[in-house]
This record gives C-alpha cells, structure tokens and sequence, in this order.
C-alpha cells in the first residue's frame, strides 16, 4: 500500500525510526521468542506456560530499565488455579513529561496444528512475503513487545523516552479477564495515580485497507430470560395438549422483540439514540473498506447495501440479537419431549446517549406485560448484565497525538471509527481511571486474532513501534501545550 | 385391590388357574433367570447379552413345543454391530383355533445399580410386599415369560392351549426397533400369513387403580424446520443490526403455531378432529384416575383442572408441542454469537379422523406463507415425519376376548381408554399384516420402565398369565361363533 512509507523527520524522530529499522532482525527475534511460550490462558494445563510468559515478559522489560512488579491476582473463580500476575512497570518519573498507561496482554487463544495451522502456531514463521505466522503475532504479543522494542530503540539512538510510561500487561485477558477490574479497582489511587492518559493497544483497524482509531464501542445489555414449566420434562405424548409449555411462551416473548428487518420492537429503545449527521454518513460513504470486510461476514444476509447504512447499523444504532433457547434442565430429553425448565438469551447492543439503566427498565416492563397477556400457567424470570457504551473525547491531546503519529508513520489520516462490539476493559479503565482512554490498533482485521494462521504484516509491527514512539512525541508535545508549559 | 380375586370358573379354566398358582414359584424364579441377562440393546457392548437373552428365550420356548426360528436382522444401521435375531415361534396348528400372532420384546433399558436402584437391576429381588423387582421385570420380560409359562400350566393342568400361537419377539425394542418393520414386511406373507389377529403385549395399565385397555393412540407428524442465514455464526457486536438473524425468523414462525393455553393456530388443523361425545364424555370423568395420574407429570402447570377436559386433551385432541431450537453448525459459538443456521424442532399428536397428508399441507402452506411475510433474506426448509394415529376396532372378538379375560381374571371390566402418545410399532403390525391388532396390559403405570427400581407386582405377573390363557379362550369361543363354527 502507498501509505506504508513513513513520513521521517516530521516529528523529529527520524534518528529514532532509523535505529527502528536498524534493529528489525532484533525485534523479529524477540518476538519469535515471545510466541514460543504457549500462554494459553484458557486451559488449566497451559497455565504453568501463562506464568512463564509473565517472567519473560518481565525480563524483556527489565533488560530495557522499566521497574516492574508483578501484581498476584489471586485464584481463578471457582477453581484452584493461580491467576497469571499483572505485569505491572514503571519507566521515567520526569514532571515535563505526560504519563501514559499503557494496557496489553500476554496470554494468547488455544491453536493446534492440527486445527488447519499453515505452520506449527508456538513456531513464529516468518514468510517470504512478510508475513510473521503463528499464535499471539497480532493479538497480542507484537503490540506488548512492541512497546519494549521502541523504549529499546530511542535508547540505542542515543534518544530521551519523549513520555514516563507505566504498563499494566495483563494474563487472562482471553479467559475473561479475571482479577483484573478488581486491580485497577485497588491501584487507582496507587499504581495508576499519576497517570494522564490510558493506550489501549489490543485493537485493529477497520479494514484492511482503511487505517483507523476507533473512537467509540457500543455497549452491550446481555439479557437472561427463564421460563419455568413442570418439573420435569413431559412427553409429549403423554402430556401435548393438558400441559403448558414454557417454549410456546418463550418463542412468543422471544418474537415480539425484533423483526425480521432488524427493527426492535420494544417502545422507546430509539429515544436516546444520537442522530447521525448528514456529514457522518458521507464520512462512513467514504470510508475505504472492502466489499468483503463490508459484507464477508453476513455472508450475503446483510439487510444493507450500501456502505454507510450497513456501518451507521453496525457502529451508531442499537441491536436487539437473539443467541439462542436453551434446555435448563440437566440431560436433555427425548426429541420429543417438553422442555419444562428454557434459558433464552438476547442482547441489545447500546449506542450514545442511551441509558442502560431506563432501557432495561422499558425491557422488563416490555417482558412482563406481553408475558402477562398470555395468560400462561409459567413462570418468568429475567436478568440483565449491562455493560456501558464507550465514546471518547477525540479532541484530547492523547487521540490528537495518536492522530498525528498516525499521519507521521502511515502518511495518511486514520479514519476516525467506530466498533460494533464492546471491550469491557476499555470501559474500565475509564470508569475506574477516569482518563481519557486511547485504543491504538497496530494490526488489520483478517490477522486472525481467534482462528487459525494467525499472523502480523512485519510492516504492520515495525510501524507499531515506531507508531508508539511517535504518539508518545506528539503526546508530550500537545500535554505541554495544553498544560502552558511550552 | 379389590379386583385380585380370579372369578375361576366363569371361562371353564378353573384347573388352569389352580395350575398357575400351584406353579408359581418356578414362574417367578424364572423370571429371575431373564432378568439375570442384562440385555440392554442400546449399548454395543451388551450387545452379547443381547444376544444370549435370544438363546434364553429360544430354549425356554422350545422347552413347551413351541417350533423356534430365529431370524437374522442384518447390520445395524451405520454401525458394523449385529442386531439381534426376532425369535419367531409357533405352537398349533389346529383349523378350529385361532391363530394369535403374540409380540414381546427380550431386549432392556439402562440400568446401573449407581442410578440409585434399591437393589441390583439385574438380580430380581422378590420384596416382602410381593414386589419383583429388577429390569424388565415389567418391560418386557415379565409379559414374555408369561406367555412360555401359560402354555406350561395348561400342559401341565392336561389342558389344550386353546388358540394356535405365532410368536414375534423382538431384540431392539428400546432401541429403535432397527429392522422389525423390514421383517414384518418379507414374513408378511409367508411366516405370518395365517393369523388372525396380533396381541402386543407391551403396554400398562391407564393408572394404577383403573384396569384398562387402550383402544387408540394418537399419531406424531414430527417437523423440522431449517432456517439459514450466513454460512456461519456472526459476532453480534460486528454484526447485530446489519445481518439478517435466523433466529428472529424461527421464534416468529415457532410463536404463530400454538398459543400458551395449547390451542393450535394454524387453520383448519381441527377440521376432521372427531366429536367428543357427551357419553365419551361422561365416561372418560367416571374412569378411575388418581390426581397423581391425571397431573403428577404437569408439575402444576395443567390447562385443565377436570379429568375428562385433561384425558380429552391428552387422548382425543391434537395438540402442537415445540421441542426445541437447536443451533444447526458444528461448534456452539460465543454466547452472544447470532446463529447463521437453525434447526426448529416441533409435532403435531393427531387423532381420528385427521389426515396426515392433509395436515402436512396445511402446515407446509402455513408456515411458508408466514415466512413469505416477514420479508427475510434467509432461506427456509420443512421436514416432516408422520406417524399415523392408530384407533381399533373393539367390537371384534380379538378385543371382546380381551375384555371379558380381563373381567374373568381380575373380576373388573376394563376401561377402554387410549394413550397420547405412539407406539410405532402397532401401526406397523396393523398397517403391514392387515389384521385386528390388540394392546393388552399387564402392568402399572408406576412400574418405572424407563427409569430406576423398575418393578412388576406379583399379581400383575401371575395374573398375566392366568390372562393370557382366559383372553386365548374367550378367542377361540368368539372366533368359532363369528365364523359359524359353533
């Protein structure tokens, strides 16, 4: 691509990029190394390997003169497992200087070879095209040691860290990230208390031909609706037409809250919803994504057909999504029994300025009414799990001078975006913090973070450190600034 | 109960039934000695039991004169496991005899003692009470080993049996009955081509405390329908409210099929559904049913409070039950992943006079059309497998033999009643050989033949005997006077 030729010297960091480019098979190396230890946080006999990621991890950062502490998490909810530590460092304590908190993970997703692996997943294989293959590349080992690399680059070019730097890499982030919320929770006023600004570097651009800075996340309201019948399942033979069935009364429910278009149908969920300007929707219109990022993965369902409409759905309006009705009883029965006990499971993702709050409370209501107006002999529970929206403040210094290094190393503007999913860390780390919270995608979206042949373009992890090392330039720049210190 | 007292005398087999009881010692320890195989044909590796119980039986029966042929059933399907051999048998030849085709199953349940059994399953225990306890005692050892042990009393009372008998003992019954239908159809003409009518003798009671024999079945059409989406789940974070959810389509069409007080919604499902009599009516509330019975299974969740509206509702009315929803793609994705295929599953009970094919129809047309509504861009497809209702005629003399050997023995007219659910196996004797087909009792509802400490009361199994010897009788007197013989 034309934008991959960085733009030297326009932050004065051409020494700095020079020494990057320099010590590439270095960083190839280490990264090789990196993806070596399988840290597969998901499986309790991987767990010995997440904790020797840990201690390698802090090691690397050692080795480059950050002062780490490894934070015990405690044991694994409901088991007997240790939890891999937080990785916790410190690099520079200079008042002139911003300080960033910097969050990425060193556990990775389970890979086998045998799940379809070009090359051995553990084994980083590095292809002639550029390509570094294997588990962890992208998601997230390249950013984590990226972020070393580029300490160890300004260093080698005779070069000042333009920003104090504290790293908060966490091991469980693939497994639900356990431990982690309550940390933040115990070193806000600690650890974390002199920082500016949070870097999120565990995210990709919007396609693969469209650099981006996500901007916002929608939020999700995870919905649990159980439906109680007999106490057991019944035949169907013996009892189809003299007992109530708590399916018939699920599917009803389940089927009076979206439509076929995508609409949901419950009354006043669009109230809050943030209109979106005429200039946002050419903006979306402009956006250089591909067809197949666009539309691959509807797998030709989607209920739009052009570019903005399909985005404005995905990024600036709710969903209402139904996952499935489940048996809740133990043993599923015959084919043709009743269900006497059903789970069913909907979402609804939020989008600016609803509020999570009212919006389960129109649900409920919503729920109960329809459910009473079927005069069934069931009983109904629900249950709500939200968690927030996000949308930042992209005026800040901190995604001013994300912006700016972007243009610095790619050549191009990133394209301010949106994700449709939500990163309950982002979310915490705001709410807990209460900093601006930056989220600085490195790699493209078929790396496949969590499927086979996952792999990092080495343009994309040698920009990465140069990308951070320039944010951080334009980050101390811009604090100054706007703390009247220039 | 007050109906254990055998009215001896009144069918002229007085010596018979002394014959019975003097006898019962070596009945009931040979019932301990089929038990003793554990024959359970739903494991490949009982199979061998399976197989040894064919022996078994094979050589009890030789052991009264019956002339034995086993026949070999082949392959089980897709499996390379040997199915076990239908023991056929014959006994008499007389032209002034009916001829009586007798169907029995030597195969069994599961049953592990860990399952929470009071005694070992596969040793009968004889309890105080007079209980006999162990699987199959009344699943279908109990009646199988009772027709062997009738033509030895009356040999031994120096009486003639006094109905010539074909016997059909199946291996697979509680395991699909793989290749009894296929058998039925080549021995149709051949090896069952002289009899009269088909006695099965594998069903219970109506309640413990209503001695009954079920005179209809109601029939299954069991549907499944397939709703495709994408080719494969999408993230409802990416994807909610840009992709069309098959999921929303399926609950659509599952919630316009049947409402919560079980009434079908699908026009003119009720057309050929026969009138329920205010006689039928009246004697369905006068049939001896505990509450425990009528809704012990419902859990407290029956539409009806009133013993004829429930027993209708489960014998003489359709009824529309949803069973499930099944993600259709290998792997359950994410929670809150948005299924792209989906499997809905549903049946339909039928009853006289409905007509399957016209059913079918109706439903096919129905669902498409509400499909065709919601202006979805997924596909859709309809499966249906029917079963047809089986309904008997109970004036002619293989049911009046029935009847009046069940007053002789137990000194009660039996309820003529009907069962909600299917016995496949009925249609098919009635459907492939053509002749009068008879369900006769011998045990209880609470016999637990499909769960744990399953039981045959004594009485039930003596009395059985002495059953089958009257119900032969009775046919032969009114197979004579109904074809002039007398």
């Amino acid at each position: 691509m034309a934008s991959t030729i960085p733009k030297y010297g326009s932050d004065g960091l051409a020494g700095f990029y020079a020494k990057v480019d320099e010590l590439e098979k270095l960083f190839i190396d280490r990264l090789g190394d990196a993806v070596k230890i399988p840290s597969i946080s998901a499986y309790a006999d991987r767990r010995k390997d997440v904790f020797e990621m840990s201690e390698w991890v802090a090691a690397k950062m050692r080795a480059v003169g950050i002062d780490v502490r490894l934070k015990s998490l405690g044991k694994q909810q409901n088991a007997e497992l240790e939890l891999p530590p937080l990785v916790l460092g410190r690099y520079g304590k200079d008042p002139e200087k911003p300080t960033v908190l910097v969050y990425c993970h060193y556990d990775v997703q389970p890979a086998s070879f045998e799940d379809g692996w070009k090359h051995e997943p553990f084994k980083m294989t590095v292809e002639e095209s550029g390509r570094l293959c294997g588990r962890g590349t992208s998601d997230d080992k390249g950013p984590l040691v990226g972020w070393i690399n580029m300490i160890e680059a300004f260093q080698k070019a005779g070069l000042e860290v333009p920003a104090n730097l504290v790293f908060c890499f966490e091991g469980m982030e693939e497994t639900g990230s356990f431990g982690l919320r309550e940390a933040l929770e115990d070193e806000a006023d600690k650890y974390f208390s002199d920082i500016d600004v949070v870097c999120i570097a565990d995210v990709v651009w919007v396609s693969n031909e469209q650099i981006s800075i996500p901007q916002g996340l929608r939020g999700i309201i995870f919905y649990l609706v159980t439906i109680t019948g007999a106490k057991q399942d019944a035949h169907s033979g013996g009892f189809g037409g003299q007992i109530s069935e708590p399916m018939v009364d699920m599917v009803n429910i389940m089927s009076s809250l979206v439509d076929s278009n995508g609409k949901i149908l419950i009354p006043g969920i669009y109230d809050n919803v943030q209109h979106v300007t005429e200039k946002e929707y050419q903006s979306y219109q402009k956006l250089n994504i591909s067809e197949e990022s666009l539309y691959g993965g509807t797998g030709g369902r989607s209920l739009y057909d052009n570019q903005a409409d399909a985005l404005i759905a995905r990024w600036k309006k709710p969903s209402l999504s139904l996952h499935r009705i489940e048996n809740a009883l133990p043993g599923a029965g015959a084919v043709t029994s009743i269900p006497a006990k059903l789970v069913g499971k909907f979402s609804i993702r939020t989008v600016p300025f609803m509020k999570a709050d009212e919006i389960d409370q129109i649900v409920r209501k919503y729920i109960q009414e329809r459910f009473d107006g079927l005069g069934s002999k069931n009983d109904i529970e629900i249950e709500a799990y939200p968690n927030d929206w996000f949308f930042e403040d992209a005026s800040h210094w901190n995604y001013q001078a994300a912006i700016k290094a972007t243009k610095n190393v790619w050549g191009v503007d990133p394209a301010m975006t949106c994700e449709g999913g939500s990163i309950p860390i982002a979310l915490d780390f705001k709410r807990i913090l209460k900093k601006n919270v930056l989220l600085l995608p490195v790699g493209r979206p078929t790396d496949g973070h969590h499927s086979t042949n996952e792999k990092l373009d080495k343009i994309n992890y040698i920009n990465a450190i140069k990308l951070y090392g320039s944010y951080l330039q334009e980050a101390g720049t811009l604090w100054r600034k706007s703390n009247g210190k220039v």
